[in-house]
């Protein structure tokens, strides 16, 4: 594990400690160690790139934050607040970024961009990403207790070039819906076409 | 080859034969041929499925219409005239249904919406569809020219079920351009969203 790091005020008034347990609470333990491995791999990841190590933390401990959350509040939520309504077609693997943005907001006081942003693209990407948003896409996908075939070449990718990394995981996302024959919300293809695409 | 349609003047003011000159005059015989097929199996497939038969030969007489016109004519139409500037992003594979459309009224003087319809979504698809603008979609797909992988059950299909056909090609469609990692125009994800995603 790496040396926790000491927050300071600047993202959260919170100390580490004090979100960890905030997080623990919005959900099952097997999630809450994913997170925790998310931000093992945020922080490695950050300081390879040299991104903002607080940050990371954050971002990684409250990505998932709104993933255990009961659809008929998100559904509520999207509806009373400024949401485009064509959210209303899908569901929580993509209401939990995008609404999990705004309860982190409102329920942990995080105001900083950066660390929203991070949250809001983590499972869809967008076609311009932060190096912080970047980092939380890819820590998730590859964190040490992920397990599917082209995870160690995102891994490897990883290592080398953090945009390669985001290209290689935009391409596998939507390889792996499409195969399944599951719905791509269309702000996944901004990415791919951003991204993966050979213009 | 199907007997030839006599057209009435419901739906445009020249005959099949003024038809066939103007549109051989738009592209290559190489194209143009393409674009017979594509009518035969229309035709074919309208009387399957008791679609209009004048409009299936005139939308698929002029569904390649703009397939060979200039880029630069295109960009200025798609500033000039009410079309989304993210089109502007896309090439004349995609231009040239959305586009063409518009063209085709200016030039050939045709507004039946169900046959500008047709032209439009002849390459993405879309989630509602009529069954005119099936028929084209399919018929440009199976056309007895084609050959690649999969056009043998495309055509199984057509016989049985023009929505499963449709089916068929809205997923082969995606998956051939991810595969080669070309552009995914955002409104063929609608049309798999729609027609290919099991919910």
């Amino acid at each position: 594990m790496n040396e926790a790091i000491i927050y300071t005020d600047k993202y959260i008034m919170i100390s580490r400690d004090e979100l960890l347990e905030k997080v623990a609470n919005q959900m099952s333990n097997h999630r809450f160690q994913h997170v925790l491995r998310v931000e093992k791999k945020a922080l490695e990841l950050a300081r390879r790139y040299h991104i903002n190590l607080e940050q990371a933390s954050i971002a990684a401990l409250v990505h998932d934050y709104a993933k255990e959350r009961d659809d008929g509040e998100m559904i509520n939520l999207i509806k009373s607040q400024d949401f485009s309504k064509e959210l209303l077609e899908y569901g929580n693997p993509i209401w939990h970024g995008i609404v999990g943005a705004y309860i982190i907001e409102e329920e942990l006081g995080i105001t900083d961009q950066d660390i929203l942003d991070a949250v809001r693209l983590h499972t869809t990407g967008a076609a311009n990403m932060s190096e912080l948003s970047k980092l939380i896409y890819v820590a998730d996908y590859i964190e040490e207790g992920r397990d599917f075939p082209g995870v160690d070449e995102a891994r490897r990718l990883s290592e080398i070039d953090l945009d390669e990394a985001v290209k290689f995981e935009a391409y596998q996302t939507l390889n792996y819906l499409l195969k399944r024959k599951q719905r791509i919300y269309p702000k996944s293809i901004e990415t791919y076409n951003t991204w993966v695409v050979n213009n």
